[in-house]
């Protein structure tokens, strides 16, 4: 018989700190700039969007920031997540690599989203705040963020690209089971969707809309409303780092280490949460690779430019210094919606800048043939988003088999697809595009 | 802070063995009759449909019967599944009741039905088989063996009732990703699929011909393939023991022991793996009740008679001593396919029969009410058959309230609802039905 497949802690070890990354880095985090001005941006400029204790966060110098214990009460519910095995993939790659993933999936929504949406519903509740707008792609930030304000009490509005909307309906009733208003994007709720609608009345939307209009709904409402993002930001991913910290208990716990950290890059919030924690070991010459998977369709780490640019098309947002295609770069049609984004995480792209982390990139159909020998071997069905860090796990794996190198190599398993189905029945059919 | 809501026991917990309760019972349960002839249905007449392995456990007077280790090596990937403190419901309830719920939703395919499926498959592939047929309704059953049979390298046949495999799309596509072949039922691929389109081309298909297409494969195809059934049956329920024991196990390490134990109640698997652990207790007169949980819409326990009755609608299977609807019964159309079954367990009919369980029937609407509620405060949202053991719960728990007794309450989650959120969809809009 094997031996145990899933190392799991019990819920005194949920971190009782998230781990701020900003003092480690090895040369400090440029600051965002205002669009007109390009001076940059202060907490005065933020305060009309986020509640103070979240713009706090996003230049905190402190390594912890202490989790409030109604944060740890929701977190509760699905953490701490499993430390997975995946031995029956390594049996079907023969591969003498040690394969470990930490399964998101099973928090209520179904992704690592959980980790940042309860606690922002948390900081705007705090300081008076009624309602959230946002916007989503896929649908697992909206479906995230739907449960964390059910729990806080706020109401919420979400504007769903409107492709999405029409080809995920699953995603909007779990979105309005918790509670959420959505609404196609471009909609008529909003100055900036009136006006594209005009322009175009055909648009499927995009991401970039979708997150003009959830601004623009704040300013109107200026003073109840507050804005809330899935990603990009830091205090995003510093939220998201109770998953790099449990796994680094879990495999102290058995006497583990990993020789390469993988997940899947969008805006880089599940990949940071991941991997941050072990920045320092990097810095101090530990033999650990951290590697950022994207797909070729979005491929704003592998070639994109390191430049200051917007963080949406409308410029509603301060110009960033991170990886980028361009803010009016327009991604082709992929199934991993949570990849889409023409920019990246400053702190993720400051590491791979710096050397400190690596980028790959994959097509489609790869990505879905990694998915579904995942699927096969270890139950679980991956997000499509997830299944990028799959691929490349499948890659690192065959190469040790090569090798004959003995690595551990650990991924973060950041949701599972079972609302991204009718993805796998394109790709199982063969209609799948190889963006 | 609140305490620990989840009571997680380490992998090395799993049961050993699965508990029968067939010589605990307080009188032996009647065998199986021969439709035909009336005589008692010996292994010989059941080994065309099964392996000799499932038949044994059928009729154990073994109280206790060693999980084979590669099935626990299986069961490893989502077991010991979690014991869950349910405070945010009890608080909105303001009850004094302690809610406690098994989390079997953490399983790759979303339900409990996998602790039965890959036992299944482990049984006929040890005897040589290389292909199972069977029926699936609401999708979970076929789901979980689709699962089962690529772990063991079953070739699967599902036939999936026609008006859930147009409705359900995505439940077809999670069977495919795990290798299984789904025809709509009445399909081309059976005499009786065959016969049954030409007498009405426009049936939207029932379980009872969709079993009977199964059984029909099976006979075509003796010696190669087998037949696989995801409740009703004494083994099928042995199977699903892991979740009572464990529960057990959990409430042993936190000192607390339930008054009343909760299942949704089709076949009766779910139920009796969560309830017959505790039947002795029952029997011995400690303060615990079992409670079975049905749809008014197919009463079998509330309304049904306490009489022989076949398992299928072409009279395929052996007589059944049960509570039944007859069958010919046709309920109409709900959203808890798994619930829909004119029949019931032989050993939960007799434990209501000799009155250590009781039942209870809820309409739709009163369902789908409950799973939001409950969705709202745990998060999770349930499966529409799930639903109605909550609604049970939360009726308990109210009755709590008003009588001021602390009394802990347990039921099994048996699965969550993302791919049955079409039937929240109505619910929301207004337009369920209240069957």
């Amino acid at each position: 018989m094997e031996k145990n497949k899933i190392v799991q802690l019990g819920q005194e070890n949920i971190p009782e700190a998230w781990y701020n990354v900003l003092p480690d880095l090895p040369v400090p985090l440029k600051p965002p700039l205002h669009p007109q001005t390009k001076e940059p941006v202060g907490p005065e400029d933020l305060a009309p969007l986020f509640p103070m204790g979240l713009i706090e966060q996003e230049v905190s110098p402190d390594n912890y920031i202490d989790i409030p214990g109604e944060v740890i009460d929701i977190y509760r519910i699905w953490r701490p997540t499993p430390l997975v095995r995946a031995y029956q993939l390594e049996k079907r790659l023969q591969t003498p690599a040690k394969i470990f993933f930490k399964n998101e999936g099973v928090s209520p929504a179904g992704s690592h989203k959980g980790n940042t949406s309860v606690a922002q519903a948390y900081y705007n509740k705090k300081e008076g705040v009624k309602k959230l707008c946002t916007e989503t792609g896929a649908g697992q930030w909206g479906s995230a963020l739907a449960m964390g304000c059910k729990f806080f009490d706020l109401e919420l509005q979400v504007f769903m690209v409107r492709s999405s909307f029409q080809q995920k309906p699953y995603r909007r009733v779990l979105m309005e089971t918790w509670g959420a208003t959505v609404d196609p994007s471009p909609s008529d709720k909003t100055e900036t969707g009136r006006r594209i609608q005009e322009e175009d009345p055909d648009t499927p939307g995009s991401l970039g809309i979708a997150i003009s209009e959830a601004i623009d709904m704040v300013i109107q409402e200026r003073g109840t409303a507050k804005y809330s993002l899935g990603s990009v930001l830091n205090h995003v991913l510093l939220h998201q780092t109770v998953i790099g910290q449990e796994a680094k208990a879990a495999f102290e716990l058995i006497d583990e280490y990993p020789n390469v950290v993988i997940g899947c890059c969008g805006g880089g919030s599940n990949l940071g949460g991941t991997a941050l924690p072990f920045v320092k070991d990097v810095i101090a010459g530990k033999d650990i690779r951290l590697i950022a998977v994207e797909p070729t369709s979005c491929p704003t780490l592998t070639s994109g430019k390191y430049e200051y640019d917007l963080g949406d098309t409308a410029g509603f947002t301060p110009l960033i210094l991170m990886y980028t295609l361009g803010h009016n770069f327009v991604p082709p049609p992929s199934h991993a919606g949570g990849l889409r984004y023409h920019g990246d995480s400053p702190i993720i792209s400051l590491l791979v800048k710096e050397g400190l982390m690596e980028a790959v990139a994959y097509h489609q159909v790869e990505v879905f043939e990694a998915a579904v020998l995942f699927a096969q071997t270890e139950g679980y069905v991956p997000a499509p988003e997830t299944a990028h860090a799959i691929k490349a796990v499948i890659d690192e794996a065959i190469r040790c088999r090569e090798s004959g190198e003995g690595k551990t190599i650990f991924f973060n398993f950041s949701g599972h697809g079972l609302l991204d189905l009718a993805a796998y029945d394109e790709y199982l059919s063969g209609a799948l595009s190889d963006v």
